[in-house]
């Protein structure tokens, strides 16, 4: 059996007592911290804490009223969880379904904790493998339809996720779109960023006769492909390989840093600074 | 200019409170805290501090005398350290000098902060390096001399380092070594713990065709190989190689993997526990 | 579309002569070469040579007639194989599916060319996989069942795999199974042999305090773990982290090694000489 | 004892025939070769075959005339080079000599072969290490000394080079200068390149928050950064790390790459093609 938990993340302008305050706050409450991490970056702090999870407050908002003289006298941000509740993470994809697979398995091998997958949108019409896991599945093709953004929307605002993934989904968001989700957007991108922005990032890392190529994963904002980065990694190519040969052994790398990224979000260990992340361990 | 630090490392059994204690003693105290990491692990909490040395204490004792009443109430065992403190880090080599050239370059780089290295102990003769770097050289020949280990000893005893490296020394130390030079000793063993324990690890690895060869920094103690782990890696061998060139690829591994580890032990980011290391980040 | 190729791997006792033998014959019947690799170890010569297939034998035994006075002269052993030819890869699990659901992404995603799975065999009863990939699944527990191996073999006899892969199946084989199997059995070890052999190697490697924790593919032999290995890769751990946790990240090694290992076995790039193998890129 | 060998890098349009016709050059010259290993890519056939020397040729021209007809048919290129002659590799340096000392060490372990350097060019003051390792030493400085360049060419013709390394040597190199230089050109650049080309590439990838940080070794050509990519490769930063820390653990990876591209060249393991390079394992 699994341990409840819950978990605080703590930003604040860094000084001295930070510490001192929050793990007293939490000693007085009988509360038994597993995990605390804390960086110190650029004169800011950022921490995270978990603990188990007592039923020590009713609900979120009983914890955040409780801890406010904390937040109010550091003038920090608070995120709250417990992760006793279901998290529920949309899907978006399009024709290449090697990260959809890969977190479909780390759902069903419960890696993802209490996560449920609430819909997949595709804009390709094969539903093979929504059918396959019976999660509702929609088809929105964006070719000759303006206005697939907003059936887009229609079935965000229906299922209400925590967090969407981008799991190869091929257009580009729109800012209003991103406005109107209205929750953090992961995207996966198969190259090694700021390198090959933008489509055919193989043809170009070919081009360029790169030794490694690599995937990042990255919150979405609206300028392409430079929303804060979650976690990157590469995988060598050998002298000989084609674009297509690249494209075939870069997919292992994308859906390893996709579903490390996710994982992360999923698990409340990222905060987002200056479009930058702080990711705990 | 690099900041003059101090850092404090803890261990008890854990219990809820410990992290409270200590940074409400560093705040009532000032101290402006830039890292702090912990970890637990079956029933025990164990943490690293590190903060602006302002000279709060006069030397190492008068912060133990001060930290007594919270070490007392947890049972706790403590280390601390000024980093402004010279610390002298020891080395026995035999003839191959890969690692020692690497200590010697991270040393020149300062990478190793405040560090020297008091005397180089070799059984064997050549005394190039050594000369060129002017480090006292000890040639104490372990062939055809019983006494070898006590004049080890009183290079040691007259030179008091903090810490020993066996740079590819290709001798096993006995337990009344140990006991004497009194002080901790790392080491570099060529292969992948527990893997190939003894001589001729690279020969052994090739006999059972291994993909990978890997290298091992440990602590000494007087069971062979068998000492607490600090840092261990891989390479991947091609097919074709031979336990000759496996024995020169490993040899980057053995380097990368010694100088990750004595910068551990340098910056007092280990503590052992039950014949493993808690690591610090 | 991708080009049919056909692949013949050779091998014999190294002497001058053999490529240009090789070269020459393949190039005397307007072969069109594609890859063309070949490694020299203790005295033996490996190659395996890869090439459009223009349908230029009717049929392996049509190909090894034409080349025999080559095999002959070198006395090689020879093994051919057309890529447009159908391999079946029969699979054995248990309890944990992150291996299998790897396998069965890769067939999906083609990444494991002309493969199917005509079947797969469990010792625990949930099929839920299984039946949603249409794969024939047998239930053959191995608890108070002394005839579970002979009906496993009967299973086998049935489809007549080319190749079994044991997707995590925690039972070990007897020698007279891998008799009667009759065909290459892959294994995923989750281990860095010849570290932790055996059952529980996460808990030991826990004990052992190792930094990296790795995975093995190996063909079986009847010595336990002890087979040629094809893979083997590791992944770091970071202090605090249990046996469980160590055996939850080891998945995704193990899953990698894995598919990385039967990719090599399918594509025909793996030698066996000397209970080592050589491994073609 | 090292073997004494040879090596014959080839390379031409590709088109069936080409391995058969040199190695039965080989053969009919009771060569026996040791390596060969073969690429082809977009139409192009690269190869590099190693043999046993033994003096078969009295000099490099001899092999030519004799190689000349299959060269011809095949309208190919060549390089030949008998591992017995030594190799001079000049190198150049600023103010931070991690790389240097790396080189020096390759060198004084042998792993470079037969290689000497026979010249530092710096444009810092700092003679230190060269004078260590005896080796001759030119301080020009660049700064309010117009001529530089010119006293830096008139150093290469007194030594004559067969390669030259630039040992994060900070200065950008003139199209007159790579032309007069008139040998390979081997540079370290600390980035992951093609992102952050240029000056201060740690502070633009901080700013960026990559989770890797990498280091490429290529070719110099007269564009800035963008010469053909001999090796690459990262290390992972962990949150919290400054763009300073950034740096320091940067050297690794950058001392690791630019040894490991030295020796791809010294050891005639590389062909440029359309700027991009064919690596030799």
């Amino acid at each position: 059996m699994i341990m409840k938990t819950a978990c605080l993340k703590f930003h604040c302008i860094d000084r001295p007592g930070i510490v001192a305050a929050i793990s007293s706050f939490l000693f007085e409450r009988n509360i038994n911290i597993i995990h605390l991490e804390q960086h110190s970056e650029e004169g800011m702090y950022f921490n995270r804490i978990e603990w188990e999870d007592l039923d020590n407050w009713t609900n979120k908002n009983a914890f955040r009223a409780d801890f406010e003289p904390i937040r109010k006298k550091f003038e920090g941000t608070i995120d709250i969880h417990f992760f006793k509740e279901t998290q529920k993470l949309g899907l978006f994809v399009s024709n290449e379904p090697h990260t959809l697979l890969e977190i479909l398995a780390k759902v069903e091998m419960e890696e993802f904790g209490n996560t449920e997958i609430p819909f997949i949108i595709s804009n390709y019409q094969d539903d093979t493998i929504a059918k396959r896991h019976n999660i509702p599945f929609f088809y929105i093709p964006s070719k000759n339809n303006p206005n697939y953004e907003a059936q887009q929307i229609e079935v965000i605002q229906k299922f209400n996720p925590d967090f969407i993934g981008l799991a190869r989904y091929m257009k580009i968001l729109t800012e209003k779109f991103i406005d109107e989700a209205n929750c953090p957007i992961v995207n996966i991108h198969h190259s090694f960023l700021p390198s090959f922005v933008g489509a055919k990032p193989y043809e170009l890392a070919y081009e360029r006769g790169v030794k490694c190529i690599g995937a990042t994963s990255h919150f979405v904002i609206p300028a392409l492909d430079e929303g804060p980065i979650i976690e990157q990694d590469i995988t060598r190519v050998r002298s000989g390989y084609s674009a297509d040969k690249m494209k075939q052994i870069g997919r292992d790398t994308e859906k390893r840093v996709f579903a490390y990224a996710l994982k992360k979000v999923l698990e409340h260990k990222t905060i987002i600074h200056k479009n930058r992340t702080v990711i705990f361990e």
